[in-house]
């Protein structure tokens, strides 16, 4: 609590740090673009290492920090930056990836993370079981409109496979426009399908919802122990 | 309970079995892959067979198990392989889709099918009313789309039953964009039916969930009779 | 009560005639097919007119229901029939869409439809509130597009009217991709007013849905008045 | 209340200048159409003017109404017009922005805006925390399809804002069509990002209605105190 304001300074590099992420793939940077961001990347990683060495430094049992689940994250945050120092440039691309290591960074400052694990193990049961169902429909709806279509999209209906991906663009109302179907049958079965699975592929989201103001609830039950919470 | 572990087994080769049956619509395979892929089939079949030989054996009034409804699920599973033995193969096709009652067979352990059976209950008539509604938005929403569009692009909205598809893809908000309207009237006729159309097709989603939601409150009241649950 | 059945008939052929309405519009009819439809309408047109002069017949007071609004329906959905016996057939299309009166006739027997009369006037007010605020969104994301995207797609992006549109498929989520933003400013913008707007769309539907269950417990309260419903 | 009537014409004349506002963006207006607009639009400021000046004269303690919010509303409705007469024609199309200021005076006659704002105050704290986590699942999805799709298509994901782009419009199911992936990794991932997300692009949406209509049950509330409203 006394370095809040610190708190919020980590926070704030580690949102610039993604933002410089995003920045590097742009594919018209200029030399002098690429070396600003270096610089910010070099810098970022700096105040990560100060952070964490103090942390291990200020951690009562001295290795109780380094071995926790926080302790862990801030190293491989800052671990593929001095891991690429050491192996030549063409592997670096892998290495990238790993930087991202540093969005868990985050978990740490947010109540969301608690609510949205607090929330899983509340529904966890159902959200398997209509997730094992969701998937179920899906699967059925890819035969179906390979059998329709098929024989009149052989390119676009190739296998089950592309049908698959047309029933998770179509049944979560996405709809890119890649892939649909032309035929009567094929058109007919989109429907009927629609009208049963949106229901089904409707309920995890609910039970997400449901579980999240379960999970508040919860939280502020315990903060109020003597309230009675309806 | 005994044989949970089985259980399991049995289930993980079905979830198998569905899967080679989509890996064998995909074009471009190998003689070997195929080859393969028909082991695993003859050998997933064995073991259904043996499961469905033992469950007839086993099954304390003998005829109880073969004529219930899993008897018959599991006897239709396997029955489309032996009958596609005797066969030419030209009509392997339409056996191929009796294959997939084996996915049925997955119902004998799963809690969410009885649990969307009882929502289906306790939903039935207002299911049926709303769904009826919502067929009833859709007819006008083509027929109206229809007189909009069908002089501006005559290839596109040929008649009400295309228009229907438009219908179908826009209340849904899949909107894949192969079908659209052009014109001034058109456009202000979709948003109106989309203001009032999307909260009636709505409904029917939000009855299954709530439905399901009195389903499993019902499941735990007869699991503890004695507290009450609000 | 008694006509119970008689009821049912009538309804499906209203459904039936629809059907037959949807079926006219096909392009490449023969004309045998055409005149089969042709019988089909003139026999359900004259089962109406049964069905109207009995009930006018058997009314106890006579005038009554002649003059009550099913009445009116009954008379509209066979009158432009015989209207269009009299005068020439190039008019005949203008009469066509007067046919679909005959939709009405179902509401005399659908309990949605005074379940959604009911539900409108629970939640009228906010529905009216929302639907402008609704609408004040839609103006306003127009509006930004227009300025964000006229300049770089001015045939696409012609006026805050084609803007209008796109924000109407944008902000329900239909998304045919016939128009959408091209520059960062564009895409940006619609991030931002997809991240406020889609909360704020929601909520009349939300407010249609929350208001039919509250339609259902009034009447559910009515038919048992000593009950307590929670 | 007593100028409840004039209330409803200064709205009427609010909606009818926002119709002009648009109207004006048409490409193909006639020199005799532009003239009636601009006729409407002086004639629009016109009345405002006179109502800002009413109000000034009305209002009780002189200068409260000329410094409250509405009165620098009411100032910047009418502003950008006068100003507009002193400058020259080019920085015209900048003022015209400053036009749609007229919308704020709306918000005058809302109850909606006051709901809005109140239900804003209630989940605050949990919408910064779920629209923060939906940013960061945004940017996930934006990294995960960056690199999926990068190499298979460069020109449509060129950097991680095209897959941002992508990821906004994925998620929220708007799905234009413009950029989609094509490889199998790409569709595996859009598949459970479009599981996991989606339910979490969900909460915020809930948020807002939850808080709504908590805020309605807090206005009823201070209506009738004496009531208890569960």
């Amino acid at each position: 609590m006394r370095f809040g304001w610190l708190e919020y300074i980590i926070q704030g590099i580690i949102v610039l740090s993604l933002i410089e992420f995003a920045l590097e793939t742009l594919p018209d940077l200029s030399v002098k673009q690429i070396r600003m961001l270096r610089y910010f990347e070099t810098g970022s990683i700096s105040i990560f290492t100060v952070e964490y060495v103090l942390r291990i430094l200020l951690s009562r049992p001295p290795k109780k920090y380094s071995f926790s689940f926080f302790g862990l994250i801030d190293l491989l945050a800052i671990l593929p930056f001095y891991l690429s120092l050491g192996v030549d440039l063409r592997s670096l691309r892998a290495f990238r990836l790993l930087r991202l290591f540093r969005i868990l960074k985050l978990a740490r400052y947010s109540h969301a993370v608690q609510r949205f694990h607090r929330a899983f193990i509340i529904a966890r049961e159902e959200l398997l079981l209509f997730g094992a169902t969701a998937c179920i429909v899906l699967y059925l709806a890819a035969v179906g409109i390979y059998y329709c279509e098929h024989a009149a999209q052989p390119d676009k209906f190739r296998s089950i496979f592309d049908s698959l991906w047309w029933a998770v663009a179509t049944l979560t109302t996405v709809g890119y426009g890649d892939i649909y179907p032309i035929t009567g049958w094929g058109k007919l079965f989109t429907f009927v399908i629609l009208i049963v699975g949106l229901g089904i592929i409707a309920v995890p989201t609910g039970l997400v919802a449901s579980a999240l103001s379960k999970a508040r609830q919860e939280q502020e039950k315990e903060a109020s122990p003597d309230r009675d919470v309806g």
